[in-house]
């Protein structure tokens, strides 16, 4: 695609989007702060105050244990069943339910108890931290009888097809990946990673926190066994929003999780005194959910199903390379590199930018005082600056003016007065 | 205690109570309603309502990510530490995480891999079904090399200090129970068993969800090793708040959880590709942390604080007493015996009434239409109806109420009316 890369150029790319509407759905108080970090926390949807208004006042304020019979106690399945629609699953195979680390630990151990004779499991050097140290601790758990093998990466950005094939071997139990990968957005062929993993008699376990409400993800469609995802990100569940997990139908009744918690029994309320495990879905579930967080998660769902993974995925893919569009000119020449594939199928709904200044530079981004334009990215080690599209609520001018920021910081050194010392950056 | 079981009684028992002020504090917006299931769902602290619209609006909607370094990222170990002054703990030997059950798995998962000689685990058959599930679902993970022991009632209200001795042995990795049986109210001498755990070389783990905010709670001084509990109870944090859990101080860098999440590393915004435990409480954390949900629990812990546990017990201790007096006089005439002790010291703060009818006595004291007074208490298989003590907002009025609705369901067989078919009951 050829972008105008001028002021004028952006008026005239909002002025044209067909789902911009949807902004005005998300708080947005300060019209000079950029929010590129959706893919950390998504924005605040307007209606979801008013719902938990409700939540508090009405349904425990003066509900109170009622509540739990009037809605409470199936919103992990009612909310499942909404999220499925966005990832390709059927509303049975989808619950919602404590963390993302914690149901990757659930469905990583039940897949190695259902290989007991097979000892790899394979994931990459892209994956979340959080996950390898899942599965670090699991491996350690059960006694170290498996080893964890990381697919690398030759340029940082892509994963190549023969490298996945040189680690999936007919001893691999469980093939665990992120659909989209955190730092660099480098986005999976899942029916293909599906094939090799079940071609070799393993398990593939997806991790979809980057991927769900950001990308078209189909986990019937390719075949899928596992997922994990969470819902604070793209899904705009807010902070530390509860996760969801996928099992594919055919393998609800079969896998067994090892924290037999008392919402996953069969019938939790005979309260029996030996477990007797759900043979659907909810058996993947383990104690009360946290209800105010989880019904938040709601409303941003919502909306996503309203506009459409298409028209998302769409404007997505135009966000990313109009983004592109402007680094090439721009920021290139400035010492900074691309750090995302430039190929749009492999590419998530976030761009990577490499600079060796890039923490101090995301420093000045956001800590500048007005009137400078703040701009919220967020900063991965070593050098890589994230910007997230969230095309439900980033128009092409957030885009323009960030980059443009971006160009003011880096030519006149602009960074130089931050320190560099590291701070928390989530 | 000698009562006057007339309703000037009552009303003077109000009128003498030092912390009825504390009611107020709480939203009770229908008069006609007595809520006596406290110890399920704790009401809602008006102030909470305020704090949660402030962090929906203004920490997740304006200050967005940035709030997790503006206190959320420590809000497990800030909360932690306002809990540990109600049980008898050092600030840092508490944090809120997860669910009770996750927690229960994480800590017993510790336990028995600090013992691997010793094949036993002991609990009651008074413990909550949920964390026997947990242990089973362990054992089982672990390879079925452990197994259960649970010791058994006499009289389905008490557990005697020799059938305790009788099950723990050299042999003993793990003792937990429930401070407070969920059931029948019974209380353990927490210092007693823990020396006779370690005794055994065995170490002990408590279940507080009945207990903490209900009753004082001295982990510390009864040389409690570990323990987990709930803040959705007693202490008013809301539906499904996150749960707390306790690791003495001495263990914390010794004792380690299987489920290796980021939050528990040492410096997990290093993000580092292999797992390293941090050595002290925070080790025992997992993925991030539901903050709506977590933020709530935050008004209910201080408001028990200003109160006082003393002034509380002291305040139980007299209303369950109350309520034991209406029983004698009112109740046991109809068929009704006491599932709770009597001994003041071996008491939580509930009281269990049974019944043949209890299932239909309690579906008629939640439904029967106004202008009856509705009254909730909740129904325990198969023939309990709890009716929790919440010093903080339950009055003796309420009581009285309660129980001269009950007596009036029974004595003229208006339970009659409803159908003895089981629904959920949370």
């Amino acid at each position: 695609m050829d972008f105008d890369t001028t002021m004028h150029g952006a008026e005239q790319l909002d002025a044209n989007d067909r789902i911009a509407k949807y902004r005005d759905r998300f708080l947005i108080d300060d019209p000079d702060l950029i929010y590129l970090d959706g893919n950390s926390l998504g924005r605040l949807p307007k209606s979801t105050s008013a719902l938990l208004q409700e939540t508090i006042q009405d349904a425990w304020g003066k509900r109170l244990i009622r509540s739990w019979n009037e809605g409470w106690i199936g919103l992990p399945e009612t909310l499942g069943g909404k999220i499925a629609k966005l990832v390709g699953a059927q509303p049975d195979e989808i619950i919602v339910s404590g963390a993302t680390s914690i149901n990757l630990f659930k469905l990583a151990a039940a897949a190695l108890r259902s290989r007991p004779g097979k000892k790899r499991v394979v994931s990459d050097e892209f994956n979340f931290p959080s996950d390898l140290y899942i599965l670090q601790g699991l491996i350690d758990f059960l006694g170290n009888k498996h080893t964890l093998h990381l697919i690398p990466s030759r340029d940082g950005i892509h994963i190549s097809d023969s490298d996945i094939a040189n680690l999936i071997d007919d001893d691999t139990a469980l093939v665990t990946l992120s659909h989209v990968a955190f730092k660099s957005a480098f986005m999976y062929d899942m029916a293909q990673v599906s094939r090799q993993a079940h071609d070799a008699g393993a398990l593939v376990l997806w991790d979809l926190s980057h991927a769900a409400g950001a990308v078209p993800v189909d986990l019937n469609g390719s075949g899928a066994d596992l997922a994990v995802g969470c819902t604070y990100k793209y899904l705009n569940g807010g902070p530390g929003a509860p996760a969801f997990l996928y099992v594919r139908k055919d393998l609800q009744a079969e896998l067994l999780q090892p924290m037999w918690g008392w919402l996953g029994a069969d019938n939790p309320f005979d309260f029996d005194l030996n477990y007797t495990p759900a043979t659907n879905i909810s058996r993947f579930k383990v104690g009360t959910p946290p209800i105010l967080s989880m019904t938040a998660v709601q409303t941003g769902v919502d909306i996503l199903l309203e506009a459409g993974m298409d028209k998302l995925r769409e404007k997505s893919l135009a966000q990313t390379e109009y983004m592109i569009a402007l680094f090439n000119d721009w920021l290139a020449p400035l010492g900074f590199s691309l750090g995302s594939p430039r190929t749009a199928f492999e590419r998530g709904s976030h761009i990577s930018l490499r600079h060796p200044e890039a923490f101090r530079i995301t420093r000045a981004l956001i800590e500048s005082p007005p009137p400078a334009v703040r701009v919220i990215p967020d900063f991965r080690a070593p050098d890589n600056i994230r910007f997230g599209i969230t095309p439900l609520y980033t128009s092409y001018m957030d885009i323009y003016r960030a980059m443009d920021r971006l160009r003011d910081i880096t030519s006149h050194k602009l960074y130089e007065t931050f320190s560099a010392e590291r701070q928390k950056v989530t």
